[in-house]
């Protein structure tokens, strides 16, 4: 890297997940539009060509005029080849296909358990956190080998599990991982400030919070624009909105968007625990036990949230091919987007251009005093250069500890199951689940199945 | 307290429950047998009546052959009175009447949801907990004010929260709580090294173990006879008696007592988790989700062990009554019998006469080193004089920890809720007890007729 | 307080020490100068007089077109009246007179003991703290009866013990100490980078720093400007002024101000620990073992700093008595100056005017890992409304925390003995102090006369 | 090993450091008179010829009536051979030879640092320790790889190094450290007892003390005989003897023997902080600020105590060598003594045949509360079968934890140091040690020349 001037030059990223269509469109966008950044950014994927498509999507840019930084992208056959030297190194990828995901959210079905997106915890979150740990190993080990003092930002799912790897494996690592959950969340108190105080254009970073919890199931216990203290207004307006739920003008609207909800579960949470929920309902009914939000679809329905099937997730992903193919033929131009997303901003006050506090996934010093030291935890974080040091966050209620205590335990027994390679550790962690409220016989072939489904990528199991 | 040649005389006890018609007497059988001690029980009980009985009953032994240390025995009826320069507290009290007992284990029964004890943990041990914590308190304040620097010994369950809340209501008091649960577990230890090594008269003395966990769901990590490792033993055994179950000769039998069993379930956790679980069946099923051990009486006979009806309580105790007053008319004699109990031995220990290692209930303050500090653990303890130092018993297992770690949250949870007498609070920690797998607004509804019959306990509450 | 369009209206500052014509007049000064804020200042101190003179100083500023927010300026005669409904709550008090401090400084000489300041550490700061203890046990006390929800912003020495105290005596408070060492050394940095690299014009807030430690033996580990890390540019500037010291120009000279330095200590222990020493030279050499810098007079002026006589400070005090004279007379104008302090920026980040990033000393929660949890130290926090959040700032090396460390159990000793007036207790902290390397005898008979000296400050000693 | 009807045999012990003319003989005595253990010790010794000569003498104790237990003792050549699956492993080398040692405690002496035994803290406790640590790294990785799971007891100086050493080369070591320093303590509180309360024939293992602190700075805040406790008396006793000192008869006498005092030291440390010290008044010297007790040789013969002169040790290592001459050619008959050494006692604790609590040295996980984590640290321990397994002691009074915390952070920059063979980093240390109050340049001189006189040791070195 090299400063001059307000600018840093000559980064060098490396994009774990390269050939993706979403994210990695995203960050394409976000470097584009920022004036003080430039260097390389490796793709790297087990799916080379579509990281090559990716490169040709990318250089596209350089010509635009609209495009404020010029970066170049090259497509890269090996992981070893693409962290070589890096400065960043973004971790984005599918563990597995649709198909081993397919598995995971919907198997156990047939057992009366539902899960609205299976990637995090429940039986489909434990069962992709197998096959994702020695992926995560295999990364780690690699930064360690080519690139010990990059910066590494995990985008990958089940997060705490991911970045728990990570360290596991190289604990030295500069490892840390970013969801835009509370985002979100932040997005919902500006929206609550406008119906409730009629004070309107409060933008989400305006909206300072305090964050501790576990990814997914983050929570605040302060909350403020300027001075206002935003809990007794929220506390309003979940009193309002607690029957009929709030969605926002122009989101999308939960009956046909698989990502929206109308916040019912969060209300219902904040009625019962007196802290704000801060991630999608889709995530905290699947951490909750499962007779509360998540029975049955029905259920799910009367709470104004939906359950994402993998179909369409195979169909959308057989669009964003589809567009990709034209973006790569000039058929297309790419959007540049205000996507939301903080990596950039991240990247930027690492390097030094500029204090940022804001909320990552990190193995737990002490930053949330009542969770375990190690477990990978959620607060804000400090970041500067070459530092991301995260706020001493405070305490969860024992209710809420409780709950988050108990997936920490998963998410440490399906790292040593998986590192074990041991089915029975792995049936721990899956009876344990909350989701998992069956008996332990029905358990016990659920996992079998499921493991099946998996199975190509657990080397060296006995299923 | 006056030492002299070996002998400690003029020991002022207090049993708070002393009209008791179990514990009471185990106590005067005990101390009768004791050379070395010396000295005056007081007698305190909310019914004095009972007291006396067994004021009188205590006294007879006085003027007999074969009892070796003659204690005053004094119905006391007051507690400040009865603590007043006290040397030693025994807490041994039936928090309400089998009333509310028969509320505690029987209500639950409609909604699906069946408990063996009901004293511990699950919908009557959480209940019982909210009534218990304010006789407590009163008790704490009362040992501040009366003896400050007395020795506490509780025998009353919820064991976890009884300690905790003596600890929370006067923070230097010197308090422990005593089961005999892990004693049992030695002797069933001793029995797999005759059954399986054709050793005999093995004593539960003998059989050492490192404690660590909590109250009736308190594990062994190691086991030993002189040299002889017991876990590889016990292994075997498990595999021979897994189906059968195992039952001691002459012990009584599962089928017609309610406080046999065939070890099923320890065995089947054994398989599960590694370790050795210390504490009977009944409990040890209370604790884990109510699916796997004690879902419905069916489930209960396959693991061969029984649910203790409090009518057969109501029964037994009509019979000791009558026993009782037997023995205060002297138409039977009282008998001194071996009890198997610790608390004399522990005293003895604590006034200097020798040192003493066994397990009991303290604050965590590393102890166990993976559950929570301050909360109520289970482990070995040096006993010396004036002095009852816990050991570092190590950790547990993350999936035994886990489940410890909930039952722990919903101890101070439950603590707390009695103390605020905030009927919210009690229903976050009954909907997170393993066996409340029911619906939210059933367990709502439950919990609030659960209240209503214990009400009379509640003072100052909405229920 | 009132929050209205980016500005917070009617903020009640309470100002102990109100009399002051030093602090007090910067906080007029920076207030002055502040558009968003608005209040009420109450202004306390045992000297009404002086009060009442800083009231009638910081009253005539509202005429004056230069000021930009009007404040409200009160002398009020009672702690308790002043405290009433506060909103924050300044404590910035000389403990005793300087006649007290002659003592502490200089009755240590005739045992060869040399203070350049004798404020915080050494024979002088230990017995200034033992008479600054039971002053601020009353202010907490009297905030906790009468504002319990303030913010408390400490400026007075010795700050460790200070905010110790306040914490000690009332638990729940909100308080936190302030210093501009740090301030300094980030100046000083600037200077360096501009030495060493031609870059100008910095300021020291662009000098991004990680502090911790304790107060006045503060430390940065990381150092940045920029994406320019400054450690290796500090690490040159070191070796090349190493002998000759480095003073910025137009600052003050050491020969001829007792304030400057030419940092030859710093220098020295950054060569010998690695770390940037974050404070004045002065208050460095009295952590340090008595013969590193401060044997005797000639000593530190080899290192080129100055001990600062107390009758240089009662000199200053007549000239700052007769300053006070003109503004009252209104012979002098009120000069509104650059104060460098942050009392004003961390007041307005608290009432939820814009966020902060800077150092302060709380309470170890864990912010440094290897110092004693609970001691007072300083790290960076970030202030928010309504909060005040350290950083996880990590690890001293074992060298530096080993001599921090011996300072924290020095003002732990020093707060017992303060509360049990205790004299034994207080010579167990004195003689651990490094400054006293003198016999055991000697040392006790120096603390018996400087107790003897601030003994009217100290009811109910036996000294 | 093979356990039988209460014996054990086929023990494998492994005595590094074999040839010794000390502790070998000690340990050959207590075997010789334990009937329940048998089996082999291997001897292994960087002088094999002292190693074989033992091996004569031990051997010869087989045909003797008054053996209990037939040892068979085998010289060998090499440490991995004398590991070769061990299932106890003694280390008790001395590091270097007295021609090292004499620099250790000699050299300082004309800077006026005088040392009374040099081989723990001071100038002679840190190079010893710098020279040691090579050795401790290579025997534990010799340990890890043909005995892993051996029993290590290390009897060598500096203790806290020596262990802390063996866990950083090999953290799954099962190592402990023992020192007979309390026993003796414990024998003056059977003497007090006499001679304050007329109790005679009280053994040590009678007096129960709570044991607290590091090697040789260890602590006693309980003391008790039966349901006596001994503070009250202990106190009386110091009262008595403050002046003239206490010294048993029949010991030896401090002016001759120079490992007996008249215990003021420890007297004067029970006055000052309330606690028992529990080592020899030679070794609590060098732990406290070099003019407390030790600033120069008058001073010492104030406090009744000696320092031990290397010229002595040579003197008497060469008396024990010909001791050793005539013992190998049967021109002396080898007696067995009363050792009053408990490493037998503790071998068949963790054999398993009866539980043993007793004092030992271990990495610190919460048994000393304020005491760092993973330092060293002296205190009572639960010895079963494969188990040594400390109680939580409790916490030191600021005062003294403040001193063990100083040198507990010299261990950590001393062990560093030795790994990095760093000099500025033993130099950190040197400086922090509170007997060197000499200026830094004479210190640093001191440094320089101690490491060159140990220079054959420190190989890689820059010195």
């Amino acid at each position: 890297m090299k400063y001059m001037k307000g600018r840093v030059e000559d980064i060098k990223i490396t994009y774990i997940g390269g050939g993706s269509r979403g994210w990695a469109w995203q960050l394409m966008s976000d470097l584009a539009k920022e004036e003080q950044l430039n260097g390389t950014v490796k793709l790297y994927d087990i799916d080379y060509e579509a990281a090559r498509q990716n490169m040709m999507i990318g250089n596209g840019l350089k010509v635009r005029e609209d495009v404020k930084s010029k970066w170049d992208y090259q497509a890269v056959a090996t992981l070893d080849e693409a962290l070589q030297d890096a400065d960043f190194v973004i971790i984005s990828i599918l563990p597995g296909t649709f198909n081993e995901m397919a598995s995971d959210v919907h198997a156990p079905e047939k057992y009366g358990i539902y899960q609205a997106v299976g990637d995090t915890v429940g039986p489909g979150g434990i069962v992709r956190g197998l096959r994702t740990v020695p992926m995560f190993i295999e990364i780690a080990k690699a930064i360690e080998a080519n690139c010990p003092k990059a910066w590494v930002i995990n985008y990958t799912n089940p997060m705490s599990l991911c970045v728990k790897t990570l360290y596991e494996a190289f604990p030295q690592i500069k490892a840390f991982g970013c969801c835009h959950e509370v985002f979100n969340t932040q997005e919902l108190l500006a929206a609550a400030l406008e119906d409730m105080e009629g004070i309107k254009d409060v933008t989400r970073e305006e909206i300072k919070v305090n964050v501790l919890g576990i990814n997914h199931f983050t929570w605040l216990d302060k909350a403020s624009y300027k001075s206002i203290d935003l809990l007794p207004i929220y506390k309003a307006f979940v009193d309002k909105y607690y029957i009929s739920g709030f969605e926002k003008e122009k989101a999308g609207h939960w009956m046909n968007d698989h990502f929206s909800s109308c916040n019912r579960v969060k209300f219902d949470l904040f009625k019962r625990y007196g802290l704000i929920a801060a991630a999608g309902d889709r995530h905290l009914a699947e951490f909750m036990q499962g007779n509360w939000y998540i029975e049955n679809p029905a259920q799910v329905m009367e709470w104004k949230y939906s359950l994402t099937p993998v179909s369409w997730r195979k169909e959308d992903l057989k669009e964003r091919l589809a567009k990709s193919e034209r973006l790569v033929k000039g058929e297309e131009q790419f959007e540049l987007v205000d996507t939301g997303e903080e990596g950039v901003r991240q990247i930027k006050a690492i390097v030094g251009l500029g204090d940022l506090v804001t909320n990552v996934n990190l193995p737990n010093k002490g930053q949330v005093a009542n969770l375990p030291l190690g477990a990978v935890v959620e607060t804000n974080a400090v970041f500067r250069r070459d530092e991301v040091v995260p706020v001493l966050a405070g305490s969860l209620p024992a209710g809420i500890a409780s709950i988050a205590a108990r997936h920490i335990a998963n998410v440490q027994m399906t790292l040593e199951a998986a590192m074990e390679k041991d089915k029975e550790k792995a049936f721990l962690a899956f009876i344990n689940d909350p989701l998992v409220s069956i008996g332990v016989e029905d358990a016990s072939e659920l996992l079998t199945e499921m493991l099946s489904n998996t199975a190509s990528y657990l080397e060296g199991w006995e299923i």
